[in-house]
């Protein structure tokens, strides 16, 4: 297997774009990261494109073939990977593969999502999890994740005022990013007194409804040089499915599958969660932050309120947590979300983070989640 | 790159199973290859899953982690690749890239629609055209392939007789395939009588609409022997994109992600046309089956018609096409397609497809496309 390195990243600005269709989007990405990695487009072998649901949100299937053709690369093999939320994650997943096995040599990998053009996002959102056993009941993902966090509080003595804390954060972080959807701070009060989602989630603990794309551009490790002077190595790539249905698992305070992927990852990576200098992970909803930073092994299991409430995911702490502003702040175009945070990470370990850099970053990870769990790809980088 | 191998396949009946869900579908075909190839479910590492539209067609995406859970593998990594009709064909190439990176050694690649649940399939199925540019104008399939097929009858002589030949010999081939959707032999004159769809293409020149699933297992070539005495092996895989509207092609007599994709595999195989020994190629209408054997080089541009009429592609024929019926007979569940042909082909080469044996085959040629071309994959395979 060959080892893979990214020498380009780009990601659009992330935002209610009414004036920007889903072609546009994911031609200013596709164009722009090949620009950054300073090759031409002839040099592309393959693209792997995450996206959840144009189907549904813009009646399009056959994405690939549509963004083959937009971005001008025809015959170049185009192919659309899905997993909900955790589209983007995989379509870098299956890109590195491609290099890896030695198929293409330089391939981009890349997400979309272009989620305002209906009038109500929920239902397709919705699809994500399973239709028969859960959203023909009644629940959504606001109510599935609540009752998620409401156990997590049970169990382990999480605070609201935690849960708040980790979109505060995220805020912070977001308030340096000019291409996140909500680049201001918010405060504990704010948080808390936001509108009521679903017990005990509120407006202000949920990530927002965004379009975006991102890309990244992919080639074999020792040919990386030729292209970038700072390229960033795939250290780790680890994937794993989880019940898609939430009344399947054993503890609904534990992501089993964001367990094995990351698992998997470090195995790859031969590094352990000490070794990682800061993290970009899915914080669909509050409640999801620090499951996250409990499954990737960073704290134990049921001190990730308290870790947040401390301080240790701060930009300046021992675990730097989404220094993009996460979900929450930069915004969650569902395709994109898993490139988006390979960008963030890309530019954090390359020096290029402006206002948000984590001094002396080394090594970073990447965790994607769709659903409530039901997929999860973990990726562990170094420069 | 590792060389991969087939050592189980399984086609469920094709048709409209109302009796059926998605469910019910993929988890038969997925857990009968998997006894076919002799082997347990916790030897699997990964799952690759063509589908075009669940979400439009039973309201569900993240069909992915649907089916690693209800088939009881989590947490075992479980990927769609969607390329509209095409999207069997990927998940095989994704499922061939895994095991030849070395990422995973025992690998299913599998297909599945469920087209019957909807009261009209049509808007979901242009949902692989051009949305846009072709669908918002009034164009569907049928009307777009009709435009092909005239502009061919007009540059080469195609007659509307030997459309109406390509129908009659699948359907004679799909009258020995107990998988097949309509497995009965028609006649030139009921194609020629039988409804307008699209001048000049009657409802007989036309794939139906079709609930199925197909599932391949792959590992490396080295150990295939370990778990099937007849192992078939992966020669040559080529996928390509074309432009995915129709009025930007060069020539619409020839679909140009089909040679594309197949000088491609040929390359890769080190063969050429004359190599092959039988073929499963895209019949959505009977034009793409002529079209196609002009593409991969079988005959002539413009010979399509009258190879057909001359007997060429029939079983004892000097290019056997579509031995399983095609998508006018076996049927055309869009996502599972690519994956059936492949099904085909290895029971011919295995010498286990009954009646419909073609004596002698050793190498065999599948050909799934997406759309009017947007995407292709062909794959070649040999004994």
């Amino acid at each position: 297997m060959r080892d893979v390195a990214i020498i380009g990243v780009y990601q659009t600005k992330f935002g209610e774009l009414w004036d920007t269709s889903f072609r546009d989007l994911i031609t200013e990405a596709g164009i722009r990261a090949i620009v950054d990695a300073g090759i031409e487009g002839q040099d592309l072998e393959a693209m792997f494109i995450g996206n959840m649901s144009a189907g549904l949100f813009v009646e399009q299937e056959h994405i690939a073939s549509l963004i083959a053709d937009q971005v001008g690369l025809n015959p170049v093999p185009c192919t659309r990977v899905e997993a909900a939320c955790a589209s983007g994650g995989l379509a870098l997943r299956n890109g590195i593969m491609a290099v890896a096995s030695g198929f293409n040599d330089i391939v981009v990998s890349a997400g979309v999502e272009k989620m305002t053009d209906v009038v109500d996002p929920t239902p397709v959102i919705s699809t994500a999890a399973d239709q028969e056993w859960e959203v023909q009941q009644g629940a959504n993902f606001p109510s599935l994740y609540a009752m998620m966090a409401r156990r997590h509080m049970h169990e382990y003595g999480t605070t609201r005022e935690q849960l708040a804390i980790f979109s505060v954060v995220n805020h912070k972080n977001g308030a340096l990013n000019p291409l996140a959807q909500f680049p201001m701070e918010i405060t504990v009060d704010q948080v808390l007194n936001s509108s009521m989602v679903a017990d005990p989630l509120r407006l202000l603990d949920c990530s927002p409804v965004t379009d975006g794309a991102a890309a990244v551009v992919l080639c074999p490790a020792e040919d990386a040089h030729k292209y970038s002077d700072t390229p960033i190595y795939v250290k780790g790539s680890g994937q794993a499915s989880g019940t898609i249905a939430l009344h399947e698992r054993r503890d609904i305070t534990t992501i089993d599958s964001t367990v094995h992927a990351a698992k998997r990852a470090y195995k790859m990576a031969g590094l352990q969660p000490k070794d990682i200098d800061l993290a970009e992970v899915h914080d669909c909803f509050s409640i999801n932050g620090i499951l996250a930073i409990e499954d990737l092994g960073f704290v134990e299991k049921g001190e990730g309120g308290p870790a947040v409430e401390d301080g240790l995911t701060e930009r300046d702490g021992q675990i730097p947590i989404n220094t993009s502003g996460g979900l929450k702040s930069r915004g969650h175009p569902l395709g994109a979300t898993g490139i988006a945070q390979a960008a963030e990470i890309v530019w954090q370990l390359r020096g290029e983070a402006g206002k948000r850099q984590v001094e002396g970053a080394e090594i970073g990870m990447t965790h994607n989640i769709g659903g409530t769990g039901g997929t999860a790809a973990v990726h562990i980088f170094s420069n």
